[in-house]
């Protein structure tokens, strides 16, 4: 049998089940209703061949945010609670953080005084915390950082807050044919040693701001040195050109939470006559957080405003939701 | 049946048909030798469950070089080609080119002429021929430019150039598993257009050289803007920073075939215990070209020197390879 017979026995193989998945049991973390039914009717659409509005597999690229859309970002995105934590734990090497700012307010547990360093300040955090090592102890760092630290409402791990109904929609997608990417404003080293285990996304389908590296030879071995230089900011018309320049063709499926998901939104479903936006709201003090147009985090304004007018899916998190994390009793 | 029971159901439909994969079908443009056997030896070893050096699937990255490596780059690299025909097109609309270098040269098709101006005469030609549209436009223009290219030696279309062994090397490891990337100093939205069809390979994992780009509404509509901006060079020492900012992860197979690749092949082969490196050494004056130390484009020197030393295996077009290009007579 040619490798060509093989990987088309494959697909015919894999073609034989996926008449199957449009099926009930698919989101079951989702409330029948509305917003369902409208993410159950694209998919039924585009992958049906009969169907004038068909989507043929390659193109059926579908782009997530992260903050705020496949996890939580209250009271802080995690990245910046990692941040903290670094400085506190790097804190006896740099005696000099004590007086200057914004370390010493970080040190002193003051969240306003760091705030009051504004963007300059937070550019100073993420480069001591983020840059000055190799991408290999990065990647060290960062994994034993979610092993070991909790978020602090619920106690349980950052990577456990994920959204059940969010990563039962990535499966569902995949299920039927779609490849699945992450597009966030987050650090992509910061995201790509959880992202496989978190949401099935490997590391080579994350997009996401990046800060510049540089290869080099220590010891005859080479490393590539994380420099305290941003290289990209993948957030609002940053993420559009995020999308072009790592995917190379326009999504059929956006989701987002907040304004700075807005230009993705345009972009994917301003597109190909077929496209989805799907905006999460955060509806739900009582079992997560509830916030919007006001929120530090994650504000959600201008891209609710045109939510109706643009035919974006406003998914209501407390009403559209069964629950909300998996660690939820049943 | 769930989700993930058809997944599996359909992972191991699949695996039932993958022990078939390393036989002596395979590669069939490849004479048998010590070359083949090297690529078969190493395949057979990190793809077997029972032995020391398996590599999990999901580690199996391999990334390849375009020009040179996958297809041809003399008398010049394709783009170029692209480039000079460009400014011949675009000619009409800018007289003041008849009296300007680098374009006077080009249009008098001297292309002696055109090196004497060197590197910041070969930036301006890109930026003249690369940018100044949108995304869409470009992907467009390319399009047209393959299909009504030919190459100057051979008469056939520039996307018919690549070399078949490469391409059977491709399908190979990805029936074993292998996620196959391109990894090339060439523009990533040149090359888009034509990798699905010429190598199997999708826009997504193409990583190249990228101009800046802007999103920005027009009539209403978003586009991205191509800027007069490099963002990104993919060559040399910024290969293992494409790898690592695109896919994430060290692979563990690369090909290349020019100095330009060097630092490729030492990220990657000194990384993971069980890795590969692979040079493409044109030898073969009749059928394609002979070159290496002296080249004006694919120049080979240090990596070749290094070659042994480092256990990069050296493939002699010429010998190892029974066929260059598929329209060859059989």
């Amino acid at each position: 049998m040619s490798v060509f017979t093989r990987a088309f026995a494959g697909v015919f193989l894999l073609a034989l089940l996926l008449p199957f998945s449009a099926q009930a049991e698919d989101l079951p973390s989702w409330n029948d209703g509305k917003s369902k039914q409208a993410i159950v009717d694209f998919v039924t659409k585009v992958t049906d061949e009969k169907n004038a509005d068909f989507v043929k597999p390659e193109d059926r690229i579908a782009v997530f945010d992260n903050d705020g859309t496949l996890w939580s970002e209250q009271p802080y995105y995690f990245q910046l609670g990692f941040a903290l934590d670094r400085i506190k734990a790097l804190a006896p090497e740099h005696p000099e953080w004590k007086e200057t700012e914004p370390f010493k307010s970080v040190l002193a547990g003051d969240l306003k005084g760091m705030a009051a360093s504004g963007e300059k300040g937070l550019v100073e955090l993420m480069m001591a915390t983020h840059a000055g090592m190799t991408t290999d102890s990065f990647n060290t760092i960062v994994t034993d950082w979610f092993a070991a630290s909790k978020h602090p409402k619920t106690g349980k791990p950052y990577n456990e807050m994920t959204f059940l109904p969010m990563r039962e929609l990535l499966d569902y997608l995949r299920a039927n044919g779609f490849k699945t990417f992450i597009v966030s404003g987050g650090g992509v080293e910061f995201m790509r040693p959880i992202t496989e285990h978190a949401y099935g996304i490997p590391p080579e389908q994350v997009v996401g701001s990046t800060i510049a590296t540089e290869y080099a030879l220590v010891d005859g071995e080479p490393v590539l040195n994380r420099l305290p230089k941003i290289d990209f900011i993948d957030d609002g018309a940053g993420k559009p050109v995020g999308i072009n320049k790592f995917i190379g063709r326009r999504p059929i499926f956006a989701a987002g939470n907040s304004d700075g998901d807005y230009e993705m939104l345009r972009w994917v479903t301003g597109g190909k006559p077929n496209s989805f936006g799907l905006i999460v709201h955060h509806t739900d003090a009582a079992r997560e957080y509830a916030y919007d147009r006001e929120s530090h985090f994650g504000k959600l304004n201008k891209a609710m405003d045109e939510a109706d007018q643009r035919n974006w899916l406003l998914v209501d998190m407390k009403n559209d939701w069964k629950k909300i994390y998996a660690f939820e009793a049943p």
